[in-house]
């Protein structure tokens, strides 16, 4: 179970949500949770936007917490709109090009959980992914993958469209090879202006997701936490996991629902969907 | 907290002890026990003794559990004393430098524990190291430094008497200083021929120590495991911590006790006390 | 431009080839000949049979020239057969899956060269891979996916066979493609018993290839070099340059041809031909 | 050899020095001038200063010329003085806490250069540095002992009088345990806001340093070359080698000379000379 998280507001120091807060990003990482089987050792990224229309990309296979160069990027860069994620591996190796977030142009991408059986499905939903993004593909991980189906269903005119196709996809080629609850998911998305995050899966158990609830409420609630003081009052923060445990602080997303975080947060039904036009299965 | 492993007997594949067991050195890594806080993986290290007189060292700073080259190793070679770690950092930086086993031409050390408030204390024990060992120290742990206090102290000519004077020293060093609680240690040592093996802290609370009880009692308790049926009788295995949970199979060592572990173990006390010729505190 | 050695005879430690001759491998994936452009500092391998049916594999993207693990390991180990490569990167990232040897059950597989625009023809050729090997494929090269084209093609069956129906395979989708000069290459594969190479290229310029003559002769000519004088009357080395600059010690391989090492080394033409039953281009 | 880039000016991308230029850092770090005889792939950093008083490190043990992060990175930040250094091991591991640039609070500093037979010395120099900025050294070159050397001598206070005086001291030690030729080396040193550069060695040949005239009349030689137009007129780059071979474009620092880069370029003789209180021999 990897863990991640989004933040769209004024610019912050990424490392004032990955690194300082109780239950940061970092330390979630490693000091688990007791529904939490295993660290998340097995890479981390950095995705923001600053100075481009393009986002910057820092990923490395070394484990978040020791790792210097991210506290001193984290630390050091300034940004608006960001995804962080730490992995823990379910099967592809650990290298650089298995990190998340991915990138394509202007969108950046980052996912927790898997597909049923990946091995099995991998060839056929490789062939699926238009072969001009083919080549955008650098690793092996069904999230990467997961990535470049919904970029070719359409994702960039439609986010939400383009992730729902995607994930009907993958559902009828399970459901195809007879594979079953063929889908886990927790999506971080954005193009660079909207931060969008889904939760679903094929199966009745769903990986965790919340959104952080107005600043102004936090504000009144927590004077003492200067941490809080300086955010702005549409900056919102999308997590696998809450960072610090305080009420009314997040808001569960559930399960089957898609997020659109702007200026305003938009919720709206998460439904998989077979893509308009179904790639040959060759 | 790191853990560590060493075996002494009949040419074994490291894996059968690494990798393969239940509750393995490599699981244990990553796989929380209820009392352990963090993972081990800030570095692993294999040192065997096969062809030569001097041991081969494997060290990476990536996590054990997802290293290939280290699963290759342990599958491929064969060796009759090994010993074997996964550590969780304590402030020094993740580097193979910081990875253990060390070795000192034919000895291997490796360490479970700390030097408490090791910063304040590191340059006054790094000016003890003689001279000539001096150049031997790579990396930057308070492990590493320990083990060359040892061998300054006499440790190739009697290993644990080099122990309890470096023990002896650090705390003498400390309690200058004013520095309470200094020593935290379960050590593995061997020269190629014994294993030994020391259980102290200068605190009440001290890491565990296991080693295997007799193979031929195991083999007549649990005859359905074929991966000890292969064994000899001779073998003995010293761990941090137990690698499968059975009755009978470990035997704990006692806070303040070494071992020795040829063809028999044997237990003494273990008893810091000063080198014979103080350092200079220059 | 990659570099490889490969070696068949009475056991060696690699280092003896890899690590200590004026020339060895690792020195030339620094120390630059005349016509070397860029250092071999993407990557490393060396996978090698000893107590097993199948090799095993060390891999690192650290430069040859300073990694402690391969040096360590390539002395303390004794093998009759293996293969070393050191790498220069053509354009796929830098990561452990994409450092030769590469491996399938019994057989290891390394490459100097390149599909020329192999972006431009990776989704056709790896559509060509047969199923059933498609996940064997863990990295990004051209190199791995030849070896996988090269096993679709009954490589296991006739090795040179399956090569030539690999090389005409891709001139093939090449010419469909209107790419020119589609392919360099000289490749060391073997089984674990034969150690087989080929040098082509589709165009004139062909990276080069030598096996060493026979080792009688060398140690008449050479008795002050103990390096050669342990190494039995069958052993053979191929390797992409020279190790040693020595008058008779080197044959050159003409373009065009393969060699099969065994109990003695035997030269045929090397002619790509398309396979017998062609992939869909689906 | 190692090489590295100081600059500082208006705010630039560090990528247009460091990989844009047809001989840009990273370009000279693998491929070869005639004088050259290893890469430069035994690791890279990049510091720099832009939101805070305290430089921003970015430090890799992987070769400058396939590191994704670094080429992000470069592109990405934007700042008015940073320094970029790739470095050739001369016997320190290859590790993160190995490459430069070095920092100290608010200094960053680079070296091109070595104490010869440093195993022999280093633990004389060593006891020489300051107790309380002995916890700063991290790693195990010389490089970063020189920096700490420096940094007791005085070069918070006055910055070539610290280096001038670490010169002198290191001197005195090697004559002291008869060492000829002690000191080879080039210096880039930052405060933040004065960027000094120092050449030097005790024996005749010395690395070579050159420092950019002034940017105005680049801009009237070369108006083509659009890298250089938006330069602003006080920019200055000092470098261990040329970035380009332009007319006129870089002044040669003498050997035994000492620069300092702000507004203006200011040299002066840099004399090797005792520190005032020379530390004690214990």
């Amino acid at each position: 179970m990897c863990r991640w998280l989004g933040y769209v507001g004024a610019p912050i120091h990424p490392r004032e949500l990955m690194h300082d807060p109780e239950r940061s990003l970092i330390e979630q990482s490693r000091r688990h949770a007791t529904d939490m089987a295993l660290p998340n050792g097995d890479g981390t990224g950095l995705g923001w936007y600053a100075n481009r229309e393009e986002p910057a990309l820092f990923r490395t296979t070394a484990p978040a917490w020791g790792d210097e160069n991210l506290l001193e990027l984290a630390t050091e860069i300034s940004t608006p709109l960001f995804l962080a994620h730490v992995r823990a591996g379910t099967g592809a190796p650990v290298q650089q090009t298995n990190c998340h977030p991915f990138r394509y142009r202007n969108w950046l991408f980052v996912h927790n959980g898997y597909i049923n059986r990946y091995p099995d499905l991998r060839r056929r939903l490789l062939l699926a992914v238009r072969p001009d993004l083919f080549g955008n593909i650098q690793g092996s991980t069904d999230s990467e993958l997961m990535f470049h189906l919904a970029l070719t269903f359409g994702l960039q005119e439609d986010p939400l469209r383009g992730l729902e196709a995607m994930a009907g996809f993958v559902e009828a080629c399970a459901s195809e090879a007879e594979i079953p609850d063929p889908l886990q998911m927790t999506i971080g998305l954005t193009d660079g202006r909207t931060l969008h995050a889904a939760r679903y899966a094929s199966a009745p158990v769903v990986n965790s997701l919340f959104v952080s609830e107005d600043v102004e409420s936090l504000r009144a609630l927590y004077p003492e936490r200067e941490g809080l003081a300086h955010f702005a009052d549409d900056a919102r923060v999308v997590v696998s996991e809450p960072l610090v445990h305080l009420p009314g602080m997040w808001r569960e997303i559930p399960a089957g629902t898609a997020l659109s975080v702007g200026f305003s947060v938009e919720a709206r039904p998460f439904n998989p969907r077979l893509p308009d036009a179904l790639p040959a299965a060759s």
